[in-house]
């Protein structure tokens, strides 16, 4: 553990645009017992046509079987192959030269809650990308399923980037909370010098996605660039008090939420009853947007310190007036981004689970009970 | 590898009846490098009615979609759990006795005909399962996935029970067949002191099926018990010249055949084409069984050693008219129950997978190229 490895770690996100690969150099301090980590090299590749039509079908169920599935299954892992092949080769490394891919698969269902059947109650959690055929067409060993164990004990199999943020983000003396704003905020909160068991990890509310709702609705765009729109617009405070009054802001973690609450027909309720039609689309993106960082603040206020290092990854890290308004919320935090870390915001996931493999092949727990849930930490996927 | 090692196959047919677990002892002979099986007991556990309905309902593809299969997935765990806990139990085994579980799983889609997509062509196979379940709940080492690396070499992920023949069944002089009578009839063509690469194994063609279709017609009855039907009838000639005409019979191997052929369909074009409703129902039984007999006998003739030793396994064992007639048609060859060899007809797919997880956990490979169409051998499965 005491010499560096190189592990590649893959994560086929569910916005299903792509496949994020992130070459590792993952080791043990011998003499602390602390783990580094390198990020050496990372790609991000978007789906081919065919794979893309049928990855969107399949987890659509729109008129898919078993037939498709499986084929995805291998497809996925020839995608994730090539991802694997590309990344070596870029880098001048042999198949001998990588201890193990970590592949987290694409997530075509999560259900934790459990069913009961004849008696027997069990969550469930299915990721695609055949471990074999990854294993067989790239010719490396390939660490895979890493949800499964979570839920079989219990556990949500989610969040599991706590414990890397826990090896790789927290301080021996500063609280850090690290907090994620993809569609959906979360944070991982790391007292200083805390054990694993200390850690808290919930999700806050929305993070860009009711930003980026209106910012399809009212302006034609994917996202508010730089959070131009936002800026240009002052605050309505109706729309603001009614936002505000959104239960799960305040609810005492754990908690989880996603686009299941945070969506069109929330935006869509929100218009009907607290906006006045005359008012400047504009305004409505900085009203978002202030509710959005005031969400993420309040949850660190109360229920973690406002005087703790903030660390952002994630695509809101991009949308200056988010920041600048979350800045604003907690006078007294460090906000630092991901990067200055040594942990590029759009690599941070291909690269726990890059870390994930390693704690596997080490015999290492890979989940977080008093984060998922689970009963036990156990060691997490299967080697191929 | 000296040492023997205790290991649990478990099988879960596609009959959807039930979960077959066979604790093993295999080891390696260190001077001689033949390896050695023992069932120590073997357990057939029947489905319970929750788990029967869901399984039966996602392989048909009845309204269901991700969420029953990947409650499937972990439910269909948690049976196989049951069944290692139970025979544990009654072998006073703790968990640490046993070196691994080989798990099957249950196969809901074999697919092995490559599809394309963006240019890249593979075949799948999805068997269900989930190896982190059995082994976070069973509290044992899982092998599990074995059809998949064959696939992804460009094979058809079956049958893999021919490494098994191999190890276990083969003679250093003497030719052998082994020879497994289920719906379908297979064999395994194992020339006296023969080398993996030497092997062969393909389908015969019908096996119980076309008898068990006719006595469920005629008789209501799930299958002719021991051949009393046919032993009560006579030979229809003109059904049997038709029968015989069946060009699967004469094809030279490799070649597989399955329901997708002889089936209801099947048996009512025959019936229409050259039967006489006159005739005893019996005669229909005593002609499809000979023609099986037949279609057996025909292929160990042309592409495989009439004087060999037969080891038989499969339903049709306990057919005795079939078996006499088979005997009938191969005076030269020694018929021997698969029981006689220390491998008992039901437990001989369980046991097999056994050996499996043994060969992986040893780095040994599992397939056999010149059997499956994969262009190399490789070591099977994921560990868990």
């Amino acid at each position: 553990m005491d010499t560096a490895q190189l592990f590649i770690g893959l994560m086929s996100g569910t916005s299903q645009d792509g496949i994020d690969a992130a070459l590792c150099r993952v080791r043990r301090d011998g003499d602390t017992g602390a783990d580094h980590i390198e990020l050496v090299d990372y790609s991000c590749t978007s789906y081919e046509p065919d794979l893309a039509y049928l990855l969107r079908a399949v987890v659509a169920e729109e008129n898919t079987g078993l037939d498709d599935i499986s084929y995805l299954h291998t497809h996925l892992a020839l995608a994730f192959a090539s991802c694997t092949a590309e990344i070596c080769s870029r880098n001048n490394l042999k198949a001998a030269d990588i201890a193990a891919v970590g592949s987290h698969g694409h997530t075509v269902r999560h259900a934790p809650t459990p069913r009961s059947l004849d008696g027997r109650s069990l969550g469930a959690t299915l990721q695609l990308g055949c471990p074999s055929t990854l294993a067989q067409h790239s010719g490396l060993r390939v660490v895979a399923d890493f949800r499964a164990a979570d839920v079989a004990r219990g556990g949500q199999g989610a969040p599991l980037v706590p414990i890397f943020d826990h090896a790789f983000l927290r301080d021996q003396d500063v609280d850090v909370c690290a907090l994620n704003i993809g569609g959906i905020a979360n944070c991982t909160i790391l007292p200083g010098g805390c054990a694993p068991g200390d850690v808290r990890a919930f999700d806050t509310g929305p993070g860009n996605v009711l930003i980026d709702l209106a910012a399809r609705r009212f302006f034609g765009k994917r996202y508010d660039s730089g959070g131009a729109y936002a800026a240009a617009g002052i605050l309505a405070p109706h729309l603001l008090a009614a936002l505000q009054r959104e239960p799960f802001i305040a609810a005492p973690p754990p908690k989880s939420t996603g686009r299941e609450l945070f969506n069109d027909g929330y935006l869509n309720k929100l218009l009907e009853t607290s906006w006045q039609g005359s008012r400047a689309a504009e305004d409505l993106l900085h009203t978002l947007t202030y509710f959005t960082a005031w969400s993420i603040a309040e949850n660190i206020r109360q229920f973690a310190d406002p005087r703790a290092r903030l660390i952002v990854s994630g695509g809101g890290l991009h949308n200056s007036c988010l920041m600048q308004m979350l800045s604003g919320e907690l006078p007294e935090a460090e906000i630092v981004d991901s990067s200055a870390c040594g942990i590029p915001s759009d690599a941070k996931e291909a690269m726990c689970f890059a870390y994930l493999a390693w704690r596997t092949l080490h015999g290492l727990p890979g989940n977080i009970p008093s984060v998922t849930g689970a009963d036990k930490a156990v060691v997490l996927g299967g080697v191929y």
